[in-house]
C-alpha cells in the first residue's frame, strides 16, 4: 500500500480533537525529522495568547501527552511539544525565490464510528481507538498528502528555487487554530497560498472521484456562541410554580432561531449543534447550555443574523423567566480564492492522469478557518486558493460514518508538486 | 449538636445517588450494630430481579466500594455490601403484638451546592463533597429521624410488644427501590405503615418548621420515560439537506409534550427533566436524548397522558424525518393515606410542643414510590399514612441550595415514639 | 311533543350569540306576557355602562331587529328592546316572603352544525338557520326551562308567598351578561339563587340522563385577554431580512402559553381560542391576532397565572421584533354552592322519579359568570347554588356536534318546582 | 402633472385584487381604444379552463360589475368584460416584423393603507378606497407604463414594423394569471419578451431612482399550498383530554415549517402568509387553516422542500391527534433573461438620461408568474427580459405603506420606446 495512504490510516486509527493533537503532532514531527526536515512544533507554530480560549490546563496538557506516549509517540518528541499541537516544515532551496505555503489540519471531530461489518475503517482494522473521537473531515488525508509532498519536495533540491512552508494546522473544527499561526507572523511572507480539502462540491453535485475543483469563492463567515440559560429548579408538581424551566427556554430559541428569515444578499444560516440541559427527569432544569454557529456571506448578513439570534435568546429567556449568559468564539472571516493561483492549480491538475474532470471553481459550502490565512497572504499582495480533491465517500463529511477513496492522497501529491513545478521551477 | 441532627450533616455531606448508597449503607449499618440490633443489608434488603435495570455493573460496585472506604465507612462492613445499599433493622420485642414498619429514603439528587459564603452547609463545613451529588430533598434528614428512633426504641424493649421494622431504603428518586424491598415480602407481615418527608405542603402552603400534617392522599402515579431521537448528521452548510436534525425533533416534543391538555379527572403533569443532543457546534444534530415523566391522579389519567406522550413523539420525530427508541421504567402507583393510622400520627402530634400546628391532611403535589410499600400493606389489611414534617427551608426541594431547619428532626423522632406507644405500649 | 322541549328546538333553530339575543328575547317576553307576567327587557335588565365594550352599534342593533322580525318575532316586542336583549319576569304572591331568584342564559356559541343525516336537529328540522351560530352549550333547554318554571308558577299563585325572579340572561359565552345584570340591582333581594346547567359531571363522569348534581364549588376564575402582535409585512424572498413576522410570534406564543406549569395549589388552565393572522400567502404577515384566556381556582393562581402569560407575549414578541397590544376583558370570578341550598335541590331532586341517581356534589370543570351573581347574592346573606341537571349528549358542549336528552327539561322543572314548594310554600 | 402618473395615480385610488379587476380592465379598454386600439378583454385574453379554480361566481362577478360601474367605469364596457379582467392591445404595423410583447400586471394585493399626514397616497388623496386592497407592489404603476408605451406607439406606425402586444395582465400576486394567459396561445408568436417590474435589486441593493437593472435570472419556483388542520372542538377546562387542538398542530407547523434547512443547491424559502382557527376563546379549537408557499432556485429544491413541508405538516397533525387536507395552487416555474435581450435594454437605458447606473444584471429574490410566458417565448425560439425599473419606495414591496417616486414611470417608457426602435425601427 502506497506508504501515505498508510499514515492516512494510521491518523485515522488515532484521531484527536482540536488542541489534543499531541500524538498526531509528535508523529509528523517524527516522520518530517527522519526526511531530514528541521521543524517548528507547538507554541513555536501558534501563538499562546490567540489560543487562550482553549488552552488546556496543565493536567489535560500532560493527559494528552501520557496518551500520546501509550499510543505510539515517541517520548523525547512528546515532551518536546509542551503538550501543544502543530507542526511548520520549511522546505528552503537557500536560492532566492517565491515563499508558497501550504496548510493541512490535522484535527478529528467528536463522534464514534460503528463497529460493523462492511465499513471499510473497522474490516480492515483502521477505525478510531479513541472514545468519542472520529476523522470525519478527511483531515487524516490532508495530513498524508502533507507529508508526502514534504516527501517528494527533497528530490526537487536543486531544481527549484524560494520557500515551501508546510503547516500542519491544529483545531480547524474548533477555534483559533489558523487565527493562531498568522498571529505568530508565519504567513508575513507567504506570496502563493494553497488548501486542500477533500470532498467539496461543484456545479451543485459532490466532488467524486476522478475530480478537483480549483478553487471556492463562497466561503462564509461564521461566528459561534455558546449560551447557558438560567432558570430555577423546582419540584415539577409540588412547587412546580416556583420553578423557571431554562429547557423551555433554550428548546423554544433552538426551534425559534431556526426560523431566521434568510437575508436577500445571500446564504444565511443558523445551526445549533449542541444541548445539554437538566439533571434529573424529576426536576424542572435550572440549567441548559446550546451552542450554535450563525454564518452569512457577507459582513451586513453576519450583522443581521447575530442580532436576530440575540433577539430570539432574549426572547426565549425572557418567555421563561430565565436569564442567560454567553460566550462568543471569534469570528472566521470570508474570503475568496484568486484567480491567478486557481489557474496554476487547473494547469497543473490537467496534467494528472487521476483528474478526468477539472472545474475551475467549486463550492465549500460553509467555512474554513483558512480564510484568515488567505486574507493574510492577500493583505501584503500574495494569492491564495482554497481548492477541493475530489474523493468518493461513504457519508457525506461530519457523518460518523465517512470514509473516503484514498487514492486522492497521491494524486493530489502528484498535483501539488507540478503546481510548485510552475512555481519554483527553474 | 444533637447527635440525630449531628448525622444528617455527615449524611449531607457525603451524598450517593440511587444504587450507589455504599457509604451511606455502611454507615447505618455500623451505628445501628453498635446499638446492638441486628440488620438486614444490600440483596437481603432489595430483590436483585427487580433492580436488574439499575444494576450497577461490578465494576462501579467496585468502584462505590471503595469510595464509601474512602470516605470513612469500615472496611469490613462495606465487603458485607457487595456494592449493594440498603438496611433493615428489626426491633423485635418478643412479645406477640401489632408490626410496624417505617420507611427512611437515603439517596440524593444529581446537583451541586454553591460554595459561598451564606449557605450554612457551606459555612458550617457539611457541604456535599462529592461532585454532581446533593441531598436536595431531605432523606439526610430522614435517615437521621430513623436512626434516632432506633436509638429511642432501645428503652422501650421492655415496655412494648409486636415488631417494628425500620428500613432504610435505596433510590428513592430514581427506580424500583421500594418496588425492590415489597418484591423481598418485607412488607408482607405489617400492620402499621409510617412514611415521613420533610417540607410538604398543607392548605396550599408549605409546612414550614412547627407544622405537621398526618398524611397525604393526593399521591400521583409517575411512569418514566427515556427517549432517544435519531436523525442523520451532515454539515449544516454543505450537505444540510441530507441532515435529519434530530435535536430539532427533540426540542419541538419538549415544547409540544408541555402542551397537553389536563384531564378533567385531576391531576395531569408532564415533565422533561434532561436533554442531551449533538457533539459539535458545526454539525447536525444526529441524535437527541430526553428523559421524561408523566404523572396523573388516577389511572384514567395515567393512561390518557401516556398516550398522547407518545402520539407527540411519533409526531416530531415525523416533522424532522427521524425515528426514536425509549425505555419505560417501572410504573409508580398512587395510593392513599388512611384515616385511621392519620389519626395516631394526630394525636401524637399534639403530644409534641414543637409543632405548634397539627393539619389532618396535607399534600405531596407529586409521586413516591413508598405508594408501592403502602399499597402492599394496605393488601393483606394494613394500614399506613404519608406523612409531612414541617420545617423552614432555603429553597424548594430539588433546588442546589435546599438546606432545612434540622430542630424538625429531634421533633420528628419524638413524635414517632409516641404514635409507636399508642400501637405497641401496653 | 312536550311544550317545552319544542320551545327548545324552537330556540335551537334561531341560535343567537351573545349581545344579539333580540329574537330569542322578544319571543321570551311574548310567551311570558301571553302567560301573565309583566316583564323588563333589554336595558331594564343588563346596565348599559357595564356592556359598554360589547355594545352593538346603532346599525348591529337595527340589524338584529331586522333579523329577529324576519324570523317570527313580532314587531311591536322587538321595537321595545331597542336591540338589547334580556328578560326577567317576576312571580310576585304579593304575600311577604322570601325572594328566589333563577338564573337561564340564552345566547348561543359560533359554530356551524352538520347537514348530515343521522343528526338529529338536521333530521327533524330543527338545525340551526344562523350561520355560524349553534347553541352547543345547552342553553336552548335552560330557557325552555325558565319557561316551564314560569308556567307551573302560575298555579301556585294563592298557595306561595314571597317572590320568585325569572333572570333570562343574554351572553354568557362573551362577556358582561351575569355582571351588567348584577350591576343593575336585580340580586340585591334575592334570599336564595338557583342557577341549572346541563350536562356538568360528578365522581369524574358526565352527569348522563337520569342524573342530578345539586350543586358546584370547584368555579375557575376566568380571565380573557385579547392581543394583537404587530410586525412588519415584507416580501418573504426580496427583503425577508426587513420583515418582522408577526405570525411567527403569534405561534411561539401560542405553543409557550400551553407550557405554563401547572400551580401547586390547584387548577390553572390557559386555552387559546382563536387566531387570525396575514392577509396573502407571499407577504411576510404584519399582524396576527389570538384570543386567550387563563383560569385559576384561586386568586393566587390567577395572578400567576396572569404574569405567565405576559411574561410568554413579551417573550414572544420579542423573538421576531415585535410589538403587542392587547385587551383584557372583565375577570369572571371564582365562587361556591351553598350547602344549605344543595340540600334543598338534593330533597327535591329525590323526589323526581326521573332522577335515578342524586349526586350532591359535582363538577363544573370551569367558569360561569353565574358566580357573580352567586357572590352578589351572598353578600348579602343569601344562599346560592350552581347545579347540573344530567342527560345524554351527542358530543361534549362546546362541540358543534353536540344535542342532548331533551327529557331532562320536564324533569327540571318539576324539580325546581318542588324546591320552590320547601321555600315558599305554606 | 405628467398624464401617465395621473393614471397611475388612478389605479392607486382603485385598487382591485387577482380576479377581480373589473374596473381596472374597464378603464384601460376605454383608454385604449379612446386612442384606437382595438383591444381583446376578459375570456379573450384569459383561458377559462385554466382559472377555474379561481373562478368567480355569477354573483361575484356581478358585484365586482356593480362596483366598476359605481367606481366609475363604462357601463357599456363593463358589461362586455362579463366580469372577467384582462386586456390585450395589438399595435399592428401591417408590415412583416418581429414580434414584440409587454406583460403589464394590473391587480393589488390584500392590506388597508395608513390614513395618516405624511403619507402621500393620503396627502393627496389618491389613497386606496377600497377596503381591504392596496397597490403596495408597484402594478398601478406598470400599468401606467404600458398605456404610456400603447400612446407613444401611435406615432411610430409608419416608423416600425412587425408587432408589439401590450398584456395587461390580472391576477400575478394570486394565482394562474400569466399561466391562463400562455394557455390561450398569446404568446406563441412572441419572439421578444419585456416584463417590467418596479424596485427589484442589485447588487445587494435595492434599486433606487435613477437606476436600471437589465434583466434577472434568479426566479424561484413557487408552490402554494392551502392547508386546514382538523381536529375537535371541546371545552378547554371540561373534557379538556376529548379536545383535539388543531390550532396547536397548525402553530407547531408553522414554526416548524420555518426550520426546513436550505438546500445546498441555492435558495430555499417557506412562508406562511395566512393563518385563521378558532372561532371562540373558551372552545379548543376544531380547525385551524394555513396558506404556505415553498420556493426554490431548482426543480431539486422544490422537490426537497415540498417533501419537507409534508413530513411537517404530517407529524404536526399527528403529535396533536388532528388530520389535515390540502390544495395545491399551480406551480410558477423559475426561468431566466436572456442575455441578448438584456442587452438590448442595456442599449436603450444607457440613452435615457434619468437612468443614471445601469446594472446589467439585477436580482428579482422571489418569483413572478411572468416566468411562464418567458419560458413560453423561449420554447419556440424567442428571448425574454424580467428588468427592474429603479425607484425610491417609502417601504419595501408588500408592505401597506409602500409609495413610489412616479418619475420612473415616464424613464420607463422612454427606455422601451428605444429599445422598440432597435427591435422593430427601419
Amino acid at each position: 500500500m502506497n506508504k501515505f495512504i498508510q499514515y492516512r490510516r494510521e491518523f485515522h486509527h488515532f484521531p484527536e480533537q482540536g488542541w489534543d493533537e499531541v500524538r498526531t503532532t509528535s508523529r509528523i514531527y517524527e516522520i518530517l525529522t527522519d526526511m531530514g526536515y528541521d521543524c517548528l512544533m507547538g507554541l513555536q507554530v501558534c501563538d499562546e495568547d490567540t489560543i487562550d480560549d482553549m488552552m488546556r490546563t496543565p493536567e489535560q496538557r500532560q493527559a494528552n501527552m501520557e496518551r500520546a506516549i501509550a499510543q505510539g509517540a515517541k517520548a523525547d518528541i512528546v515532551e518536546m511539544t509542551h503538550g501543544f499541537p502543530g507542526v511548520i516544515a520549511v522546505f528552503d532551496t537557500g536560492k532566492p525565490g517565491p515563499v508558497t505555503a501550504f496548510r493541512f489540519d490535522i484535527d478529528c471531530l467528536p463522534g464514534n464510528e460503528p463497529h460493523k461489518e462492511g465499513f471499510r475503517p473497522f474490516d480492515e482494522g483502521y477505525i478510531s481507538c479513541n472514545e468519542g473521537c472520529v476523522h470525519a473531515c478527511g483531515h487524516d488525508a490532508h495530513t498524508a498528502m502533507g507529508l508526502g509532498i514534504a516527501e517528494a519536495l527533497l528530490a526537487k533540491k536543486d531544481e527549484f528555487s524560494g520557500k515551501v512552508k508546510l503547516i500542519f494546522q491544529p483545531s480547524e473544527e474548533v477555534y483559533h487554530g489558523a487565527e493562531s499561526i498568522v498571529a505568530k507572523g508565519h504567513l508575513d511572507d507567504v506570496d502563493n497560498m494553497i488548501i486542500m480539502h477533500v470532498a467539496l462540491s461543484a456545479e451543485g453535485k459532490p466532488l467524486t472521484s476522478h475530480t478537483i475543483c480549483c478553487g471556492c469563492k463562497d466561503f462564509l463567515s461564521d461566528r459561534q456562541i455558546d449560551v447557558t440559560f438560567h432558570g430555577r429548579g423546582a419540584h415539577p408538581c409540588g412547587a412546580a410554580q416556583e420553578g423557571r424551566d431554562a429547557m423551555l427556554a433554550a428548546c423554544s430559541a433552538v426551534l425559534n432561531l431556526r426560523t431566521i428569515a434568510n437575508h436577500e444578499l445571500g446564504l444565511t444560516r443558523v445551526n445549533v449543534g449542541v444541548i445539554r440541559g437538566g439533571t434529573v427527569v424529576n426536576t424542572i432544569p435550572d440549567e441548559c447550555f446550546i451552542s450554535l454557529e450563525c454564518r452569512g456571506e457577507c459582513p451586513e448578513i453576519s450583522e443581521y443574523v447575530e442580532r436576530r439570534v440575540f433577539e430570539i435568546l432574549d426572547g426565549a429567556a425572557a418567555m421563561h423567566g430565565c436569564t442567560y449568559d454567553y460566550y462568543k468564539w471569534g469570528l472566521y472571516p470570508a474570503s475568496k480564492s484568486d484567480d491567478a493561483m486557481m489557474e496554476i492549480i487547473q494547469r497543473a491538475a490537467l496534467k494528472v492522469p487521476w483528474f478526468e474532470k477539472v472545474y475551475f471553481e467549486g463550492s465549500i459550502g460553509g467555512s474554513d478557518d483558512a480564510a484568515a490565512m488567505m486574507n493574510a497572504v492577500k493583505e501584503h499582495g500574495g494569492i491564495a486558493t482554497y481548492l477541493g480533491i475530489g474523493t468518493d465517500t461513504t457519508q457525506p463529511v461530519h457523518n460518523d460514518e465517512f470514509d473516503l477513496d484514498e487514492e486522492c492522497i497521491p494524486a493530489a501529491i502528484d498535483m501539488c508538486m507540478l503546481a510548485l513545478e510552475e512555481i519554483h521551477g527553474a
